[in-house]
């Protein structure tokens, strides 16, 4: 590993993070509130480290594999340690575990938190809820930089979940000037949905700060809300429960197809097998639950009963994980599909988490093929997405990656048995819902409730699982990986 | 596909089913029970058609890929079919579906039960609990014709879970001598162990009528009891449960193992990967669940609670499901412990059910090596079992039947969720307890409950998962496959 390339690196993420902090210091100055310190001191302390660790520039800036994973997984380390000391110092969440669950949860973009339920949302200050929500937004931006920055071969879109071990990752000095415009793009079309949505729901007449907010958790398909409540705290406003609906959809799009859109290539964009799909698993899923909530007689008419369904359908598959209703009491067979829309999760390449739309069409075009080719062993058959053939390592890479999934899932459910507290159905959606970084679970994590419950050992455990979830595994893994640590 | 070989087959098993159909009617004789009648005439029915049917030798006597999945297919739906009408037309169990039930459940070895809560288990007549029993012992006694008959190729345990596709299966009419050899071997190694289990349990005090049936359910890993307390209703007698409790441990072991321990290869029996595993899983398991227990302050000393903990894991990792204790009310840890233990399963090439040990190691072996693969990726790894290498096609086909796994398992839990009356950790376990093969699952089909209060509808994806489960998945997806019924 060239760990001057990494501290270059983790010094420039400082210099962002401190950054990022003077929006809540502005924040505390607008409402009066006395947290402006906690932020000052953190703001300046990153600077002042990040800008000495910055200033030396390595001599190899050639980026591999190795540091590519480790330079990611500690970013997120970083972020998520340094974003949790404001709520730790200022108190507004005593203990250290849970101010770094919820900035775990924030950064990660999953929305599982510890508030709610025995601490209320309502009781932290402005400035900390506004830069609660934040971490959910710039957790999302983060993953497109790290679509761009760290897999860097951004060919086309069934190659952004695409790892190559064997390429070198971008020099980090001198980004590839195409590289450099999509990202632009990227931003401000990121930025750009997260204003529009703004100003929706502001005309709309919801308070400024609340637009802001949940702007700013549904850009990055987060789910924090300022509002114990969830999104049931605007009860009645159909109209920004509705919009908050469609920005969800949107955000778990993939972004390419944006950028498609802008550049005119229309047709083409609406010809992406994942995009199709995607409509496809959505809209099902809105039919077969608001049939299954007309049978068991829930809601007083059909409009009540497509809006919740959509709300929640796109809070699932977008793994945004705001609740307007308590799901935890609908039919079981339609908490059992948002638990399976939410395990296929959004689109790659969007912020939305979840295996990813794509991943799940090439494992069930890759498993039908092996079944034929048992039959048929002599034939070729080829895994196509788009017209294009995929080429084996990916399909290989993604059966991995399953089973990775479901190691990590089968032992995390084991790990958080030790707790009596808590039963199975409790444990195993809590599990999906944060390797998924969803938000809330069914049962004792339900939306109405939270994971303050949880023992030191199980927060650590979901906490790992967001992080595991959100890096798709891989870069975390390595942070365990002695050989990775080797200084070459 | 080559309709004829099929259906010569076909007639063959018709003819076996008639043989075993017999034992029943002695049964009944002994009790003076009427039963006698309905197994008459259904032996009758088996005995003509199958003696017609199996009369005219097909031309072309090969087996192919497809003749051999459908003919295992096809045998498994009969077994269950003609297995069911006992229970059926005597109005014993009313109901087809639950009759077809408790038949497919035997013999896949399952164990699940829809008696035993609104009907209990003894007012069955000794004729029909002895057949319930038998079919436990019937389809134990298959597998292990199938894995010998259909696989083929037994040249090594780690090829037992090997369907490849391009070979022959064995010409029907004139079995491979060294083969036939083999299966004489298995069968006598597995009816010995039954008859030693039965003297041991006579011997030790056990009435001959539950020793006979008892020893039946354990040697096919089935779990049936003549009991509607299962296990539970020897309670205190310890000796009876620690005879019960080894012989399930044994009947999970690979049967190879036996077969080199009598050909006096004894060290090399203890080398082989799989049955090393199989006990660090048993012995780590029972350790774990016996502090668990000391912790959580359950049963009255060290003796009770390591005799209980032994039965369950043996239970679980064999896919028996015996009851000696409502081990749903134990602590969450070893219940989530006992089911990852079934989930693990058996060792590959015997009656036990579940992924299987061998699976489970050359599942984390190849993907440790994907993901040093794609640190290194110039470097080349191959996946090693018992020193030799592993083909790619072994790997990737277990790959394939993961994935799977997976799928059924979460389109099982969708349909099953469909029934309102039941709750996701009851249709979680119900499913993971039939696809393994297992039996009783947690919740409302937990050791003391039964499966009687699920919708035709659930009884049907459950009957779909025993099967899918005894078979190993391939077989039962090709009854659905159209181009496996052309005649060619």
């Amino acid at each position: 590993m060239n760990s001057n390339l990494v501290r270059y690196v983790l010094g420039w993420v400082l210099i962002i993070i401190g950054a990022m902090l003077i929006l809540p210091i502005i924040v505390a100055v607008i409402y009066h509130e006395n947290d402006y310190i906690y932020f000052g001191i953190i703001a300046v302390a990153c600077l002042t480290i990040g800008l000495i660790s910055s200033k030396i520039k390595p001599k190899n800036t050639q980026m591999y594999v190795r540091e590519g994973y480790l330079s990611c997984a500690l970013t997120w380390v970083l972020l998520s340690v340094i974003g949790c000391l404001p709520f730790f110092i200022s108190r507004q969440i005593p203990s250290f575990t849970d101010a770094l669950f919820e900035s775990v949860s924030g950064f990660t973009t999953t929305g599982a938190s510890i508030l709610g339920v025995d601490r209320q949302i309502e009781d932290l200050s402005h400035s900390m809820l506004f830069w609660r929500s934040f971490t959910n937004w710039a957790g999302g931006m983060g993953i497109l930089v790290f679509m761009l920055a760290v897999i860097s071969q951004l060919s086309g879109h069934s190659n952004m979940y695409l790892m190559k071990a064997e390429s070198p990752g971008p020099v980090v000095s001198k980004l590839n000037p195409k590289l450099k415009d999509t990202a632009a793009v990227l931003y401000g079309m990121y930025g750009g949905l997260t204003i529009l949505q703004f100003l929706l729901l502001a005309l709309g007449g919801m308070p400024v700060f609340d637009a802001i907010t949940l702007s700013f958790s549904t850009a990055g398909t987060g789910g924090f809300s300022i509002k114990n409540a969830s999104v049931m705290a605007y009860e009645g406003h159909f109209y920004w429960q509705a919009v908050i609906t469609v920005f969800m959809f949107l955000f778990a799009v993939n972004f390419s197809v944006y950028y498609l859109i802008l550049t005119k290539k229309i047709r083409q964009a609406f010809k992406l097998e994942e995009l199709r799909w995607y409509f496809v698993i959505f809209i099902s899923a809105i039919a077969l639950i608001t049939i299954d909530l007309t049978i068991n007689g829930f809601y007083s008419n059909v409009f009540e009963r497509i809006h919740h369904t959509a709300f929640q359908v796109s809070t699932y598959i977008s793994s945004t994980g705001f609740a307007s209703a308590d799901f935890d009491t609908w039919p079981e067979l339609s908490k059992t599909i948002l638990m399976t829309v939410a395990l296929i999760g959004a689109c790659a390449g969007s912020t939305g988490g979840g295996l990813k739309v794509s991943r799940a069409i090439i494992l069930v075009k890759s498993t039908a093929r092996d079944l034929r080719k048992m039959l048929h062993p002599n034939s070729v058959y080829t895994v196509k997405m788009d017209g294009k053939a995929v080429k084996e390592d990916v399909v290989s890479s993604i059966n991995t990656y399953l089973i990775l999934y479901v190691f990590i899932m089968v032992i995390s459910v084991l790990v958080l048995s030790l707790d009596e507290k808590m039963d199975f159905a409790t444990d195993f959606t809590a599990v999906i819902a944060t390797f998924n970084n969803m938000g809330p679970g069914l049962a004792k994590v339900g939306p109405t409730q939270s994971y303050y419950d949880y023992s030191i050992l199980s927060k650590y455990v979901l906490i790992f699982d967001m992080l595991a979830g959100r890096l798709e595994i891989l870069p975390v893994l390595m942070l365990f990986n002695k050989s990775c640590w080797k200084n070459k």
